[in-house]
C-alpha cells in the first residue's frame, strides 16, 4: 500500500464529463488499496471569469480580497469531485486550504507556502477517505486567505506529498509527460521516460510550462518523485527524480519562451558598481531579470543587456532610461519581438560541442542569434519571435535526427 | 456614533451595477460617522447556479459537500463589495463565515447558529474599516463549513447585530417595507412604519416572505431593533420591535401562502394517543406540520386534516396511508391546489369581530372556506388557490377600505 498524491489542473475538471474521468482515475489508484490525496485547482475558466468580475468592479482590486474571491475556485471544484467520487461509491471528503493546513507568508496572489500541518488530511486517510483538498490556497498568520499565484496547484501538490512522505506525486496534465519539444510544433519529439528535477526545473524556468518551477524546487529538496502525465489518456508518463539514467541522449529538450522583452543600455561608463545600481533598482521594483549580458563598449564604457518577462518592460524600460539619464550612457534600446530557445540536458555536462551543434541548427537555417547565455547543463540564445518555432525545429532535427512516431 | 449591520440579498448585488449601488449605501452610513458591519448573500442566481453544477454529477450530493460548494457563492459576493467599498475611497475588508467566528451545529445545509465570537470583526471595526460579512455560512465543531439554508443572511445580519450588541440591524431588500398586503397584488396597500416582532413572525410563516422567519425570532429574542427598507429607493422602511404604537389599524397585514398541501385522513378510530402517533411519525421525517384541524366524524371516529408545505406533500401522503392502514381509518385525502390567507395584528386581541370581518369578505366574494385556524394575533383560511388572490384583495379592502396612493 502506497500514499500517492495527484493532481489535476483545470482543464482535467472543467466541467462534469471530465470530473467523472478525473474521478475514475483517483478511484482506479484507491481500489488498488492505496491512500489517495487529491490536490485540484478551479474549473476551467473560473479563476478567469472570477478577475473579469473584479474588474469591471475596480482597476486595482486589492490583492488581499482577490484572494478571498478567486479561493472560492478552487472550493468549487474540490466539493463537485468529491460529490463525483461518493457518487462512484467511495467514501471522499473535500478541504480548503486551511482545512488541510496549508499556512503560507501573507504575500497575498503569490503567497509562499510556510507550512503544511496535514492533521486533517491524515485523520480523513485513516477513515479510509479519498481526501480532496483544494490547491493554489493557504491561510496567512493573519488568518486571512491566500493564493499561491498561478500555477500554485503543482506546488500544494508537491508540499502535501513532502509533509506526508507520499511514495509518488502525479501531476495530470493535458500532455503525456515532457517531450524533448512541444509535440504540437515538432511531430518527432518524443517524450522521456525520465529527467532529472534539475533539468525539469530549466525546462520549467525556459517556458516548457509542463510543471511550475517552484514544484519542481520543492521536490528536489524534499525528494519527492513526480509523474507527469495525461488525464486524457492511461499511459505512463515521464517521471521527475534525482538521479536519471543517461537515455543516450545528449540533451532532454529544446524549449521555447516568447514572454520575454530584452532591453540594451550602450556606452555605460566602466566604473565600479553600475550594474550593481541598475540591478537592485530593478529588484526593488520585483522585476526578475533573466540572460544578463555585459560587454566592452567604446571609450571606457560597457554596454550591458538584459531581458525581463514582457509585462515587466515598460516598468524595467522606464529604469533604465532614469539609470541612463543619471550616470551618462549613451541610449536605451527596447525590443519585446524576440524569443528564448534553450537545449536543457545533464549529458551536455560531459560532451563538448552541445552549444555548438545548436549554434550550426541555427545558422543551417539563417537564424540571426542575439544573445547567448549558457549553464552547465544550459544553452540558451535569444533571437527574434518570428524565428522561434524554425529554431526550435530544427535544433530537434540536429539532436533527434531519427523520425519517431 | 453607532453600530449598525446592514444586510443585502442576492438581487441587491447581482453584478458590478448594483455592487456599486450597495456599496454607495454602506460608506453613506459610515460618512455618518456609524461603524458598520454589512452582511451579503451569493449574487443573484449564484446558489441556483452551483446547485445546478452539482446536479450535474449527482442526484445526492452529500450536504456536507454541498455547504463547501455553495458557501463560494458570499465569497465571491463580499469580496467584490469589499474591492468596490475600497474603489470609492473607504477601507473595507471581507471576512468569510468562520472568521467572521459564526460557529454552528453540524446539521449541514440547515445548521443553526451555536455562537458567534465577533473578535475578528471587533477588531476590524476597531481599525475603522467597513466589515463585509458572508451571510448564510459558518464553522460545525469538525471545523467544516456549514449553511444556514435559505434565506440564512437574514439570522446571520441579526446575530452578529446581537453579539456586538449593534443599535440597529437593517435588512435591505427590493420591496419598501412590511406592507398590510403584498402590493404588487393589492395597488391601496399600505407600508407599516412599525410592527412587532410577533406580528412580523406571523407575516413571515404566512408567507409574507419579507423577512426569514428565524431571524426575527432571534431579533425578538435579543431585542435588536430591525428595519426592513429596500436597496432600490433611499426611503426609511418598516421597524420591527418589541413595542409598536398602535395606528388605528386592528389589522397590520394581510398574507398569503400558496406552498401548502391539505391532508385529511377520515374516521380515525376515537381512541387516545392516535394524533400523537400520526404526528410523531410526521416529526421524526422532519415534516413541519402547520394548520391542524380534529373534528368529530361518525361513529366513535374522528377526522384529521393538517397542512404541510408542498415540497413534503408526497412523503406526509404516506406516512398518512400507512398510519390509516394501521389503525383501521377510512380514507386520506391530499390536496395541493390550496392557498393559505392570513390577517395579523397585534389589534385584535382587544378587539371583537376581527375575524368575523375576515369572513364577511370572502362570503362576498363567494369564497369557500376549507380550514380555518386561529391565534392571539392571527386568522388563517385554507381556500382553493385559484381564489387567493381575489381573497387577499377582498380582505385588504374590508380592514382598508381608504385608497392611498
Amino acid at each position: 500500500m502506497s500514499l500517492i498524491v495527484q493532481k489535476f489542473g483545470g482543464t482535467s475538471v472543467k466541467d462534469a464529463e471530465r470530473l467523472r474521468n478525473v474521478a475514475s482515475i483517483v478511484t482506479e489508484a484507491y481500489k488498488k488499496g492505496n491512500d489517495v490525496v487529491v490536490v485540484v485547482s478551479a474549473q476551467g475558466d473560473t479563476t478567469d471569469d472570477l478577475i473579469e468580475k473584479a474588474a469591471e468592479i475596480t482597476a486595482n482590486p486589492s490583492q488581499r480580497e482577490m484572494d478571498m474571491l478567486l479561493a472560492s475556485g478552487e472550493q468549487i471544484s474540490a466539493s463537485l469531485l468529491a460529490m463525483c467520487i461518493q457518487d462512484m461509491g467511495f467514501p471522499a471528503v473535500s478541504l480548503t486550504g486551511w482545512q488541510a493546513g496549508f499556512l503560507t507568508s501573507s504575500s497575498h496572489t503569490m503567497a509562499r507556502i510556510r507550512r503544511v500541518t496535514p492533521d486533517r488530511i491524515r485523520r480523513e486517510l485513516d477513515q479510509k477517505k479519498i481526501v480532496v483538498v483544494c490547491g493554489f490556497q493557504g491561510l496567512s498568520r493573519y488568518e486571512d486567505i491566500t493564493t499561491l499565484g498561478r500555477g500554485g496547484s503543482d506546488t500544494s501538490a508537491v508540499a502535501i506529498a513532502a509533509s506526508l512522505n507520499a511514495d509518488l506525486c502525479q501531476i495530470f496534465t493535458d500532455v503525456e509527460g515532457v517531450f524533448t519539444a512541444d509535440p504540437r510544433k515538432v511531430p518527432n519529439a518524443i517524450k522521456l521516460k525520465e529527467i532529472s528535477y534539475d533539468e525539469m526545473l530549466e525546462l520549467a524556468t525556459l517556458g516548457a510550462q509542463v510543471l511550475n518551477n517552484r514544484s519542481v524546487e520543492m521536490a528536489k529538496k524534499y525528494n519527492i518523485e513526480l509523474e507527469v502525465l495525461s488525464s486524457y489518456t492511461r499511459v505512463p508518463g515521464t517521471i521527475v527524480k534525482e538521479n536519471v539514467k543517461m537515455e543516450k541522449m545528449l540533451i532532454s529538450g529544446v524549449a521555447k519562451d516568447t514572454d520575454v522583452a530584452r532591453l540594451s543600455i550602450t556606452c555605460v561608463p566602466d566604473r565600479p558598481g553600475m550594474v550593481f545600481k541598475l540591478f537592485s533598482k530593478l529588484a526593488a521594483k520585483k522585476i526578475n531579470v533573466d540572460v544578463i549580458l555585459q560587454s566592452v563598449g567604446r571609450h571606457n564604457t560597457k554596454d550591458i543587456a538584459f531581458t525581463v518577462a514582457k509585462g515587466k518592460g515598460a516598468e524595467a524600460k522606464e529604469i533604465c532610461e532614469q539609470f541612463a539619464a543619471s550616470v551618462g550612457a549613451e541610449s536605451v534600446d527596447y525590443n519585446d519581438t524576440v524569443a528564448k530557445v534553450s537545449i536543457v540536458g545533464a549529458g551536455m555536462e560531459s560532451h563538448a560541442g552541445v552549444a555548438a551543434k545548436m549554434f550550426e541548427a541555427l545558422y543551417d537555417k539563417q537564424i540571426n542569434i542575439r544573445m547567448i547565455a549558457t549553464s552547465e547543463i544550459k544553452v540558451s540564445v535569444i533571437i527574434d519571435v518570428d524565428d522561434a518555432d524554425k529554431a526550435v525545429k530544427a535544433i530537434h532535427e540536429k539532436f533527434f535526427p531519427e523520425t519517431v512516431d
